[in-house]
């Protein structure tokens, strides 16, 4: 249950609840003062009209409450002035991991003369090998930050360790939840509390609900600027590295007032098939798009199949612009 | 190995592989006199040569051959006068299950004058359970052919059993395998034989790899008019019905020279999800759609919650068109 | 709904039923008189219990309803003197194709030697490509028969076209019908119609209650010596060639009265891994296996792989002996 | 590359691979002098025999090298007296969720009583609901350790956060990686440093080798006592919680050295089918069983549906014996 109670008033119901007994947490998201009810609490309606007649009382159907859309029709997220959710889609692009100044420089510069509006960069990389590229670390992030400024592009970059947040925090403009951290419950609460935006990946084998619920972890800790990302499931089919599952995408436009990102590269596993699977994202309602790009793909440290040229993500821009406005919206 | 033959000399090359003990089968398919080899045959060219100086001999290297790539661009395939496989996106409608004539004529009516250019309709149902609604067999054939005829729009309906093709097929301008019957190989022949376009649904349980190796049963037999469609994978994901997988069509277009069809309506499950779907599927590449209407869905025998409206249906269309316009293609 | 009428009653119960308009069908199965009812018709019991006060009328809640355990605890399956589902777990073994009479007489030899009770081999092989050996039909079913005959063990072959049934069931002593026919409903009807045994697969992409729902399709033809086969799922998992599910045998064998067989051969995909999944397969409650054995398994025409040689045989069979004693069975 | 060096060289080899700026990492596990070098650095193995005439180098063909059984049959790991991966199959036992000190003390009396060898219990829960009991935390750690030293079962228990790593291991006999952070690696590499043996489950939408690269990551930080745990896979298939990969286990026992554990709650989801799977685990070749065990499992906080009674636990252990036993293994 979820009750919206009138500005100032938080404390007062908070007050009440506690002494009936009822299991709740006070959490100010998207510019609300709101109570959450545990899902097996009982709450009196009278009670809490009693103290607050302007407090409306949502009974959501949900196993997650905040991140349903039976209380909140569309939230947009602002991620340093690019607002993600809206009329417009937002494309995120950069190259998979950092490996150095001048790679993201030129990269961030190519992709927000194509329209990118946010640029991506690994500097933690959840490598599923030990003797892989573990991405630059910190030094990844200095370089992220310092492009960022340098180029006008607010900056995206994965978190995966709880004792890392403060810190990714302190350099990015939206923290990252990678697919392998999708339902490590402790890094969504820390993300949750470090105040800002973030890009939740589904992991590669949750259902839709699992995403939602992950979700609710870190919004029930006060933060509710959280963008879903769908980035491909694991099935029997092998001829694409993930399988993207857009009708989790369509699903999920209607489950959740949360916007939601779509990463094609992953799934793709090779470039050629990433356009046409980004523009797909963006027909069946994707607000955002998260896109690889290297100066060099060829020669990159991780991802090298999957990344596009900069010439491929021009291309990627100008046809998904078409498909965005045949459908009434921008980029 | 495919040899492609002058036209004339397909006896002859025949005759000399037949010499020298090479596996192999004489095969015209889309205007071509083909010879196909067993990929583990060996092929002296030179013996080819010699005999048909002008033969062309391609090496496909997959498992599959005629429905190769390798060998042909693209393929546009004629169902009565439609073209499947141009710049052109077509797209078939029409019930899931024929219920009868008023109900066949109305929503046939309607998708035509909406855009549609094929009907489609099932006399013969493969249902799960043996206690639901079966079709109304030849006697919905007998509707669908009418129909069509008075309507004017080409029909596409399923066949299920080896002995019902020759009917089927000379009362539809073009036969669907469904999902079910994907590797139902003795079907595969014998509408490989059967001389109608064939639209080809991908099993829920198949790789792309073998969704083209059924294809190569039927073209094995010289039918080369294939229409490839995916509708939707088994996976863990639960809030659609099946995980439709437009990597696969990505995959797929390059691939094979033959068109590619996209089911929104199975995979979706609930007919909210089927437009965004659709357009996913024509953003991705999809040269046809194949959608479920019905003048009254929620009465429907099969499919109920699937089956568009009317409304519905005109909407998916309207937006199909500006996706298409978008890409360079026609709707 | 099944109504189990005293024996010689049936044509009573079924005239009442007919004059309310009840949808029904008579049948007859595992020496049984029953009367079958849709799920969807209205059945009163008043009325039956007029005509035939010695009726019993069972609501079955599962959507297959003759397959389901809710009439029936446990049914015991004679293929020719062998009983499946019995105490004893019974074991078919031979090769996976027919390739020749002294291939087969071989193998028969050394696997009743070994203990199994039951012969297999393909004759119609279902290949996932035409280029592939697809077994000898007819030819291949006269050896199966004379080697069943000669050695004494009940022979069980695959049948893949509805109009091939009655050929194949004149020669062999149990029909199957493959993993990849396991929704081909005319041809479940049709082999309800044969009057012998079946083995059925479960589909690959199947869930436990679409096999049982295929069974029903057999069963509802009057054909209730069904046992049913598992053989492994497609899911991510690529290090087997398909997931053996023994979840869904435990789930099976508390859902329905018809025995269970496994298949371990083809999950495996490697003959080095078929001992381990045979013998789990029988700790799971299987009542039967069926397994793939050949004199020289890397000159196999097909599943080369996956063959087991007979000293391999022979030591399951010492193995799944101890595990089906250990837990109170036979073998 | 993994080469054994004689004992006291370590530091020799790895000061002339510095030298020629080969990529390597020193490791001492299961007592042994090791130097790993990465996958894609040229080593010649000339110079190292120069420094070390004794070494024994190791090509290891797989992208784990220390997890392969390239370089080691087998290995035994010890907690805290009891050897798991010898010929006796070992059984941890005990609730899903620590909920208070009366619990915990009477299942593990119960499960020693029946055989169990460890104890188990969860005092962090990763639930997929912020809403969902979340364990005791520290409090149940203690519980777990006094109830640990009063019956006499070393305790295994899982943690979730890299900043609880030394606070849990200092509570228990062994760590426990749960199925949602089998990749998050920074948890992996700091259970790598604690020095205690882990139980490593794979992950739900993992394969065999990525679970045997992330046991790689605790390897490589010298611990190599790590016990790998099948727990259910996602499939399509949704009669059980999730589909336990028994053809995992058999492969995994192929590929690795390390020990093989089986959780069958997990996948069964309910209590009724934990009995089978168990045993099929056993008949697998599963060297460990974990198995929720409840006083009042229809009352527990977590897993109500599926955790065991103590009479189900007995029967359980004694079916398990005779599988074992059947198979030359003791329990």
């Amino acid at each position: 249950m979820i009750i919206r109670v009138t500005p100032g008033r938080l404390g007062d119901v908070a007050s009440a609840l506690d002494k009936v007994k009822v299991r709740f947490r006070e959490v100010k998201v998207l510019g609300e003062e709101l109570i959450v009810t545990w899902p097996d609490s009982i709450v009196d309606e009278r009670l809490v009209k009693l103290i607050d007649p302007g407090a409306v009382i949502i009974n959501v159907k949900t196993r997650y409450q905040l991140a349903s859309r039976q209380w909140r029709q569309r939230s947009i997220i602002d991620v340093s002035g690019v607002r993600v959710g809206g009329d417009e889609v937002v494309v995120a692009a950069g190259p998979c991991a950092v490996e150095g100044y001048e790679q993201v420089r030129e990269t961030a510069e190519a992709v927000k003369e194509a329209g990118a509006r946010l640029l991506r960069g690994g500097a933690f990389k959840p490598r599923t090998s030990p003797y892989s590229f573990q991405g630059l670390g910190v030094e990844g992030l200095k370089i992220l930050r310092r492009v960022s400024d340098e180029v006008g592009l607010p900056v995206v970059s994965e978190v995966m360790d709880t004792r890392m947040v403060e810190t990714v925090a302190s350099y990015v403009d939206m923290l990252q939840i990678g697919a392998r951290n999708a339902q490590n419950f402790d890094l969504l609460r820390e993300v949750g509390r470090a105040g800002k935006p973030v890009l939740l990946k589904r992991g590669m084998g949750n259902t839709v609900e699992e995403w939602l619920e992950a979700a609710e972890y870190i919004m029930l800790e006060g933060n509710g600027n959280v963008v879903l990302c769908e980035r491909g499931i694991r099935t029997f089919e092998n001829s694409t590295r993930f399988t993207l599952d857009l009708g989790a995408v369509v699903v999920a436009k209607r489950l959740t007032h949360l916007p939601i990102c779509v990463d094609p590269s992953h799934p793709a596993g090779r470039r050629e098939y990433v356009i046409p699977l980004a523009l797909a994202a963006i027909a069946a309602g994707a607000d955002m798009l998260i896109v690889e790009v290297h100066p060099k793909p060829w020669e990159a440290l991780s991802d090298a199949d999957q990344q596009l040229t900069f010439d491929m993500f021009r291309e990627l821009m100008s046809k998904a612009k078409a498909v965005a406005y045949a459908l009434g919206r921008g980029l």
